[in-house]
């Protein structure tokens, strides 16, 4: 149970936090904080939050427990802005795409006191933002990766566990290199390569033509070059190691599917293309799986 | 109205097209023609098809229309199958995802009779294949492309947009070439982009892991990786040079953001990225738009 819970930035991701520990009854009073006051003034409206703080030092007294839910460039300010009302009883953690970077940055400015800094990441998203596209259930069944650091406390990484818990967030662990490494594979890599398609189709001399044929397929490919273009750039360049790796994986990757086309190496494409095709037959049964309702119980009268 | 339609492969895009010619009421008899006896047998079933011919030579007696429905590499061994019943009053067509090969083989194998082929593609398409996957509306509001030759007749051509303007299509014509062009840089290359992260990840020591974490964008950007890598493969080749120009390109799109990633130039990758936004998001408003149902009519009671 949480008495008073902090949010910086009260938009998708902090919003729909606030939601659901709201509507999980775990929390007593939800305080957000934010740069814009048309965007606090609407999460207050919406019910999201119960006071807009008057100033971070008010925000931070007594808190439980404070979220950053801003984009991960502004950790380190955000983190700067709040540690000198920072009381010893306060646990605070982000929900950064990134986490090295973030880990850097909370190092950097809370010193000694980054034992009380738990990052986080939780693993959902949509293409909208601000307070409106906030909703109870965006973490139900989702997974939150925490990657807790080696000053953290056991008792202050469980009170984030149950937090995210609380939200109906499934809790992994890695370390923030290891999560680096696999967003950076799975997810950073594919909003680059989608942005890159979308952005070579659009400067092409047809681009209108290209577009008019353009059809389901492609709407899927693309659907994450509709995310905010700002928060992808800072996500890149926080993790700018880990993807000029995956980067060049896959590049040396095409390159070699190139010379598979140039020689018309039927088997070699069909090789290619078979592997990716039960790779990921495989990987969908088993979030199927994973994801399926348990079979209901045959309910006695 | 047709008395007789003769379809060359009776799964998911060759059956769609029978469902929706009975549903409107056009056709009196549909005949089915494959390799499998098992799939026609369950055509028979389904009600797709009101006979399996007994023989190449039975089905195009007395043909109206004929339909090609098979992978794209079958199209030359179907039509030389065909041309010995060939009579002078049936229009063949075809429902492939490249026109310049598939025209190039007619030419090669029907020589002067190729007036009675029109070279068409319907823009539609789903992961899953089979008799049991045909729907009735796969092509309700989707386009198809007819590619014209310079020697079919105008009533021929009148005839096969007919059949798909029945199933609820949308007719547009390009040249073959154009066709061509337009799908290796809004279908074909996103297929072979899509195949190539999913086998780069899948063949990486930690592919457990990296799976592991993949979550919905993921899954959206690698839809088209379920396809059938056999079709994928025929229509890479068939494609092989404008998919090669289109595949130089990107390559040439990615080096240039990989160098703004390691000289981390913000301001370059967030141009890129917002640029490929705004380009999709007027798209899908474009398309938004043109699928709209018609305002509804206050009727009177």
């Amino acid at each position: 149970m949480f008495n008073k819970v902090v949010i910086f930035g009260v938009g998708l991701i902090g919003g729909s936090f606030a939601r659901a520990l709201r509507h999980a009854g775990v929390v007593t009073t939800l305080v957000g904080v934010g740069r814009s006051p048309q965007a606090m003034a609407r999460a207050l409206e919406l019910g999201i939050i119960d006071q807009v703080a008057a100033s971070v030092q008010d925000a931070m007294a007594g808190a439980d427990l404070v979220l950053i839910a801003a984009p991960v460039a502004q950790t380190a300010p955000v983190l700067a802005s709040l540690l000198p009302y920072l009381e010893a009883g306060t646990v605070v953690t982000d929900a950064g795409s990134t986490k090295s970077d973030v880990v850097a940055a909370a190092r950097a400015v809370m010193k000694e006191r980054v034992g009380q800094f738990v990052p986080g990441h939780p693993i959902a998203g949509r293409e909208t933002n601000g307070p409106d596209a906030a909703i109870v259930d965006l973490y139900h069944g989702k997974k939150t990766v925490l990657t807790p650091l080696p000053e953290n406390a056991a008792a202050d990484i469980d009170r984030v566990a149950a937090a995210w818990s609380a939200c109906g967030a499934i809790i992994h662990r890695l370390t923030p290199q290891e999560h680096d490494t696999v967003f950076a594979s799975v997810s950073h890599l594919p909003h680059l390569l989608a942005y890159a398609l979308v952005d070579d189709i659009a400067r092409k001399p047809h681009a209108g033509l290209l577009f008019q044929y353009a059809a389901s397929g492609f709407r899927d490919f693309t659907r994450i070059a509709g995310s905010s273009p700002e928060m992808w750039r800072d996500i890149s360049l926080a993790n700018q190691s880990a993807l000029l790796g995956e980067l060049d994986a896959y590049l040396a990757q095409l390159t070699a599917i190139r010379a598979m086309l140039a020689n018309g190496d039927g088997a070699a494409i069909e090789a290619v293309y078979a592997n990716a095709q039960r790779a990921r037959c495989r990987w969908i049964e088993a979030i199927e799986t994973a994801e399926a309702p348990p079979a209901q119980d045959s309910s006695p009268e």
